[in-house]
């Protein structure tokens, strides 16, 4: 299949050939990263996580019957020598856990990016193509904020434009540049979806602006509004920049630090390191992701 | 309970007062992440993490009877929309998996740094006191790597002294100084231990070593030997960093990687960042360490 | 250790050799069998386990942000050739489950029935006696229901005795024998323990009377009262009836459907099987009694 | 749909009508419930189930780095109160784990029994039509043990018909009646399937018997061969029984105990029941099946 192109929407399959299953993360070069490299001076950091309360496995005769869902949850270990372990059951894929999507977690038609069946690539052993084995290494490049919430949330429902963006970047005196993180920041509590309750999102005019300034990764602490901007077409999001354009996107950011020490810094611009447990063939993956200045 | 001194061995056991969590992390000054940010000139990096593969938790009629242990297993979800998704059960501890150890993992009799009863703080709804959440910002510093094995690995047995260390500092051009985060590299896998395959370690006189110089935050593709090099006492790593002096262990790391780099830099010192997916309450977590240049 | 008698209670810790691994168990004699046998004339059954119906292991972005805790989480598979299949992760300890508890679940000081060392007994690795494992092959034997709830519930903090089984014997035409299973219903949900709403229970009086009967096995709508009825012993069931007498407990039993076919069938005996999932090594694990007349 | 009639197989779609979730267990009516009770005579039972010894779902440094593969991880609780308590991860669709098949589980097409559409019935947050919800309560019924391993286990490949159904009946001196469960023992282990390693199974002649007798449940120590008899057609057992006749299959058996006790016995009828925990909509789940003579 060639991209596809039946709404003449933006896209890259074939850009970077067949075989390819980095996607945007492409545009992420020797020059992009010096210049992220240029933006570290003072060792001031910031993390992009939501951090995370795990529910225990296991219950007592006195636990409570409801619980708030969380991503993780974790059982300790008996051990009888001292040594206290535990492990973890994580559904990355939640909206309270700040996590990365692999190309493989959509579809377009039956077919993942660049074109590849999904029934091929999404298997019950693991995912064989364009999976978190992408990010295994960890990511580095430059990142830039746009902080849309600065004075107060964006308001319920608001579609964010390009126009949106590009007064953010006059405002905070800050270029978003080709290989470039972009993290976007509504204000909003990274919560799941509510009916009833709208939130704001991204356009696909914003998308298409990515597209044009080639962003190379998206982290918000909102992404595609609910409910859809457009129910007729594809998600900006999910459906035109992570299954057309093969953006990686950072679903669940929280925002508040990173905004809050790029005022005092008065800088919008950083060094992001994105780097997921190792582990290769997942659709998505709970990320730390952390700014340095 | 006081530092305990009954071996007259290194400790900080009331350095930082009663309810610090954070042990030698606080070496880690603002001075320090300056000088780790000095280090950043080239946007060059290399993950410490080993890869992992999981295996999938359900199986098939025909699926083998016998497996490589991984520490991830996996589900991909059913689902009916398009949209690939899973989830991971994930054991932090395993020798293959690389993980940071919290503090609250370890006990020195029956208390945990910096001397709570451990029955208080590792409970089944999670560990309460010098867990995992004192990493869930992330950690950023400067990091040194000593390589040990540039020619081959070292010998089966082998215990890594102050001297191995101070030689390699001085073969290498750099110096390990108060706040680092000290990776040393022996040239190992970090495969389970076996009855009847020695391993080399660290010794307790290198232990002593970095308290001495302040070291912050250990990292290595082995850590202590295997048999025990004394096995009348503590552990150096895990029975007096980790336990006495309150020094956060990354076990497993894999530095190949970033020794192949710093060989082609010819550069020992970078930037740190240790990001693991922010969840608290744990006694370790899986993290992929990532050097900056 | 011999029998644990400080107390003056009931015990059986000796009274089957230092080997033993079924407890009262071996009350259930091949008479025992044969009586129970004879119970089966109409092929009418009913079951004595709670319906559960499970949490879904992983969420969308619009899932409820707080559950019902259930004792087991599902997870559908993905697979591509439309065959369905699934996990279960199931938290056999739960008031919502109904479970029988292994011998092994409860300790005595530091031991475990009949005398051995619980940290030898229960490891990391699985529990090495007292098991799961006896239960494996199920368990089949002569049932009978006192029903005290027959016109309403049992009032809150009732303190049920051996007057009140034997009244229930008397008003039900029927007599517990030794190898008999008892079934006790109290007309109340097997609702976690809450704070303030006192539960009724078993006296220890009813457990001394259950010792002198030879009951094999206790299964009940409710067990200990909360708050406990003697908050300075051990709680009747699980300290003594369990721990001392070894007589294995099914915890949070439904006795409605079972209660309604004695009534409609005016006979409070039946053979009863209880046959959880063959897995070993477990300290309870869920099960599905049921009553055949 | 209509019932599937391509290949002129036999089939019940539709004969119970729209809302059937039970199949074959229609079949079970009073009167053979009444003639199974006449069946319990001495108390002597048999489990029909596999024996399953737990994974550990954590290791420890010194665990092996392979396994083989256990349907069931286990994990022991860290309790500080001397209780013992542990969570099981169940696999329950896997060759070594003794375990009742749900209509759901497979599809004619794109649909399930008796005509519903997969994609309605299975779903991320559970199976919503002919699950396991069908077996909450439990079956009771007679049992016929027809046993084809008398005097060795049935050569590699060979393909089950009606004949030696009929044959082992003449020969045991017992019936296959309408709504029977068949217990058909082949004298194989219930083990994966191996490449080059063909196994004997159940052909569509014998299930077209099965059909004609009116047997409500199969339980068998193999089931469909491997390789497939006709790699063009349905399979007989899941493809026909399961999926077109909406017979629930027990797949794993162990029949060995079974066959003993029977061959003691002289008798090859029983009452069985079969109690899986009260879990609901699942697609399958693991049972301990119990017959009582």
């Amino acid at each position: 299949m060639a991209n596809p192109t039946d709404l003449d929407l933006p896209g890259n399959w074939g850009r970077w050939g067949s075989d390819d299953e980095l996607g945007t993360l492409n545009l992420i070069t020797d020059d992009v990263r010096a210049n992220a490299a240029a933006e570290v001076r003072t060792g001031r950091w910031a993390s992009l996580a939501q951090p995370i309360t795990p529910n225990p496995m296991i219950s007592s005769p006195f636990a409570p019957t409801t619980v708030d869902v969380s991503p993780v949850q974790q059982m300790m270990s008996h051990t009888g020598i001292g040594v206290a372990a535990d492990l973890m059951l994580l559904t990355n894929r939640h909206a309270k856990s700040t996590h990365i999507d692999a190309l493989a977690h959509w579809s377009t038609g039956d077919e993942v990016y660049p074109g590849r069946p999904r029934n091929q690539v999404v298997t019950a052993e693991g995912v064989t193509f364009a999976s978190t084995t992408a990010f295994a290494a960890g990511i580095v490049t430059r990142g830039v904020l746009l902080d849309l919430a600065i004075e107060e949330p964006l308001p319920s429902g608001h579609a964010v434009t390009a126009r949106d963006l590009e007064d953010a970047e006059q405002r905070q005196g800050v270029e978003v540049r080709p290989g470039d993180a972009l993290a976007v920041r509504f204000g909003w509590p990274a919560d799941p979806l509510l009916p009833g309750k709208p939130t704001p999102g991204i356009s696909l005019d914003a998308v298409r602006w990515m597209h044009r300034r080639g962003v190379a990764l998206y982290t918000g602490d909102r992404g595609d509004a609910y409910p859809p901007l457009d129910p007729g077409g594809p998600s900006p999001l999910h459906g035109v920049a992570l299954g057309r354009m093969a953006m990686p996107l950072i679903d669940g950011s929280q925002l508040d630090d990173l905004a809050a020490l790029c005022a005092e810094l008065e800088r919008y611009s950083f060094l992001l390191t994105v780097a997921p447990p190792r582990v290769h063939g997942l659709t998505g993956i709970a990320v730390n992701p952390i700014a340095v200045f």
